[in-house]
């Protein structure tokens, strides 16, 4: 996953045989002992005098290999001592990995990503969120029984004694968890953190990763939370700017009323469901035969779910053509609460200004077994297909499931890491240069004095400079750093400076003549020089 | 560990015998089926007819209830089916627990820790540090060999096919993975992460619980980043401003001279160690009584040791001491070393101003395997013993076993939960409420309409104005909300304001009679009065 710049130890590698010539490449990998494999082999051809690859000579080499063994033979343990010094040079060289589907951050990539949470953030509390955090394992009964065919990705942590837990698989059912455990009925809350699923990494999909969650628990006037959600929903798509987007929309109770109309037996609604949600991935017919041959729909029923998750548009206008008289589903009781749910909630995005991000989508069903209302999920609409990047509907029982009582709740998750990816993409087109560090000054001491840099650069820390220190005796060195690391000013102190009771203060940009400045005027003469800069 | 306000379920229930008395009350915990035990036992006595605790009837019930459960019965059925009602209304009422060790933050809590880790990212950032994010975990062969007797605690995924992969147990070795398997020779880098041991939880110790470290790798002049990292470490707990503090510090190369000069042979240095470490925790002589009686050394060895562990004051004079004309320290090459590099970095610290946070003390061992150098470790000083709050030290070799390369390292880990502990125990004795949102303003629409609160809170909102929004059509309803959560402002719309096209403008903590306020200049007056109160 992680490019460490080096060759894999175990890929193939071209064999000599004993005439030189190249053995041909075998398909199936080799298991080597690294670049070391070719010098056994040259010793071993050495000492037994065998030739390899020649058959009439094996029964002799059988022979003498045999004698070679012997553990009173000298020359056993020369061939032993160097066995181990390759094999021991070889594991040093086998350098360390990450587990598949995981990730370090540098410094270049958390400097992006602590400015999209810090915007996360910011308008997560703009509506009233606090932040919670829960730990990363759960209980694994916790976990049970709300993912669905899903449960089978999540990471277990091994039995050594104790409870059985498990690493959580999202925000969403330690959220519930937490407040059937605290019997809190209602609670506004956001939760910045990573999840794992045992899925197949792949590019872009990751086993670890970061899911930005906001989440509106408690008994509200109708359709305020899931109003408030959709909206910072757009809120946080648009303040990311990372291009256009747009939110399909669709609710449980209208899909599962849907059914009920095409004639569906109600124990079929989740799989037929999970059948539905693969139409942004593939196309009808596929689904068509899936439905039919496997799941045992008729062909006629089959071709009346298709009829309706074609309906996609503008909110508002797929509304009103829902509900136009004559309507099966004004004879659908669920259907009804969910287009009188729908009618509210698009009322208050149009005045929000975010309805024209929504499309109302029949076809949308999400897999995760727990929804009951809205559900929605958001896409990207560039060039590049990164599929979608949030989604989240309302879950009215799933706190009930841990306490018996009921709080309902409504949420959304943003799963950062295509927009991590969209950012530094980004960032790369700008051709901007990422400074990793805030630094604003390097302390220079030209020779081995540390107390004399401790004591100049402790003075700067103390106002509060963002400063570094060197003790090198070569200017240019540390010059050098100053440049690379695009550290703006250098402070140098040299024996001169030493001398006289004054630092050189230089812009690095310019390594224009430099100011000196006396030793107890240096914070404010380099604030002031900061502030100029910066404004 | 977290306190749920609810009774368990397994606790001690009174049992009533056949007679109406209480039956003595059994020292042992019964698994009881809930509630609805009693009950149980109630239809089972209604429906055999039979008197539990009489040893006479025991025999006929016996038969009883042989008959009873005959499938034929259709009496069982019912019988059947209210065990089954009693059981399912008892698991609703079993509330969810988290794993042993781990707790949630609620809001108030996550409001103080964003506070902290502000504070300690700002000293990281000061000293030029860049962030990194490792996984959670690695595999488990990375952490291998890394902690000696410790390892035991490392919490393992388990086996679910592949690689086989472990919670990572502190920050510092992930770090040396990184700088092997991406090449790199040199990095000053902080991270704040949670990390997991397997330990025995108790007041205090978790399970899970956040580290702060910063370390610094790379070819440095002498002792440079040994000083920046014990500045650093005197800077995060000033700026935490949590009480009186002392850093222990030690060298790992003075130590072994220490043994050696007492005629200990290497090979028992680091079980020595392990024993002098507790010396903060148990007397000497039941060390003593260890040393001799279960690691084999002489009493005058022993003796030796205790002497030279005694020695600890401040850093300059416990060092003139040692160097003292005649001091077998002087005869030891690596004891040699190990003071020169002590007398740089303390006349560093002298120079710093942080040597008098700093107490040298030969009887400071750590634990761990792989340091090299310096080691130090931070305590409390206050009257609430909470032992040590962080802790590090050079470890030169760390990243060769990764790479075989060596890069040498030196670094500090805060253990920022008991900082955590004493911040929200100040936070009680200044008795401050902590308000967990930052919420300026409710927008409280007297009535059902979503539409109209959408339109005029998404104008707050877009202005950056932290707002929440109510639709309820009692004005005290909100007006409570408001209070509660302490927010400052309260933005009404009933029906007369809709007419009048305003808004009534307030504030919640006075009451006062309120600004009439024209739709169209909502945002501009509201920010007027935020601006006027904030400055």
């Amino acid at each position: 996953m992680v490019a460490s710049g080096r060759p894999d130890i175990n890929e193939q590698t071209q064999v000599t045989d004993a005439n030189g010539g190249n053995v041909k490449a075998k398909k199936k990998k080799k298991r080597a002992l690294g670049k070391g494999t070719d010098v056994i082999r040259q010793f071993i051809k050495d000492t037994l005098k065998v030739e390899f690859g020649s058959l009439s000579n094996i029964a002799d080499g059988a022979i003498e290999l045999s004698l070679f063994f012997d553990s009173k033979n000298a020359e056993l343990d020369s061939f032993l001592k160097k066995v181990k010094e390759i094999v021991e040079s070889n594991e040093v060289r086998r350098l360390p990995k990450i587990p598949k589907g995981t990730r370090d951050f540098g410094k270049e990539q958390m400097a992006i990503r602590g400015r999209a949470f810090s915007i996360i953030e910011s308008v997560f509390k703009k509506h009233g969120a606090v932040g919670l955090d829960t730990p990363v394992f759960e209980l694994r009964e916790t976990l049970m029984g709300k993912y669905g065919e899903d449960s089978k990705l999540i990471y277990d942590l091994a039995d050594q004694g104790g409870e059985l837990c498990s690493l959580r698989y999202d925000l969403t059912v330690p959220f519930a968890r937490y407040l059937a455990m605290n019997n809190i009925n209602a609670l506004k809350r956001y939760q910045i953190a990573k999840v794992y699923r045992r899925d197949n990494p792949s590019k872009g999909r990751y086993r670890e990763f970061y899911q930005c969650d906001f989440d509106v628990a408690g008994q509200y006037e109708k359709m305020e939370p899931d109003f408030e959600v959709v909206q910072v929903l757009t809120e946080l798509l648009d303040e990311l700017n990372i291009g256009e987007y747009e939110i399909k929309l669709n609710h449980r109770k209208l899909l599962d009323g849907m059914l009920e109309i095409c004639g569906v037996s109600s124990e079929k609604f989740r799989t037929v469901c999970s059948s539905i949600d693969k139409l942004d991935k593939q196309p009808f017919e596929q689904i068509k035969k899936e439905l039919v041959e496997e799941k045992g729909l008729a062909v006629e029923t089959v071709d009346k779910i298709g009829s309706f998750v074609k309906k996609r548009g503008p909110p508002l206008e797929v509304l009103s053509d829902l509900k136009n008289v004559g309507s099966q589903f004004l004879e659908n009781e669920g259907s009804v609460l969910a287009l009188n749910d729908l009618e509210i909630l698009f009322r208050a995005l149009e005045k929000s200004k975010a309805i024209n991000k929504v499309v109302f989508d029949l076809s949308l069903a999400r897999g995760l077994d727990y929804y009951t209302g809205v559900i929605y999920e958001a896409v990207f609409k560039g060039a590049t297909q990164v599929g979608s990047i949030a989604a989240g509907g309302r879950y009215d029982n799933l706190v009930g499931m841990f306490s018996g009582k009921q709080v309902p709740a409504v949420g959304v998750s943003l799963g950062i890491e295509r927009v991590f990816t969209i950012m530094e993409q980004l960032e790369k087109e700008r051709n901007q240069v990422i400074r990793a560090t805030e630094t604003q000054v390097l302390v220079a001491v030209l020779g081995n004095d540390l107390p004399l840099a401790a004591e100049v650069v402790r003075e700067l820390w103390a106002a509060n400079i963002k400063a570094e220190f060197g003790t090198n005796k070569k200017f240019m060195k540390q010059y050098d750093r100053a440049k690379q690391n695009g550290i703006p000013w250098i402070m140098t102190i040299g024996e001169n400076e030493l001398k006289e009771g004054i630092v050189l203060l230089q812009k690095v940009e310019n390594k224009e003549e430099g100011f000196k400045i006396p030793r107890d005027r240096i914070v404010e003469e380099l604030q002031k020089r900061l502030n100029a800069s910066s404004s």
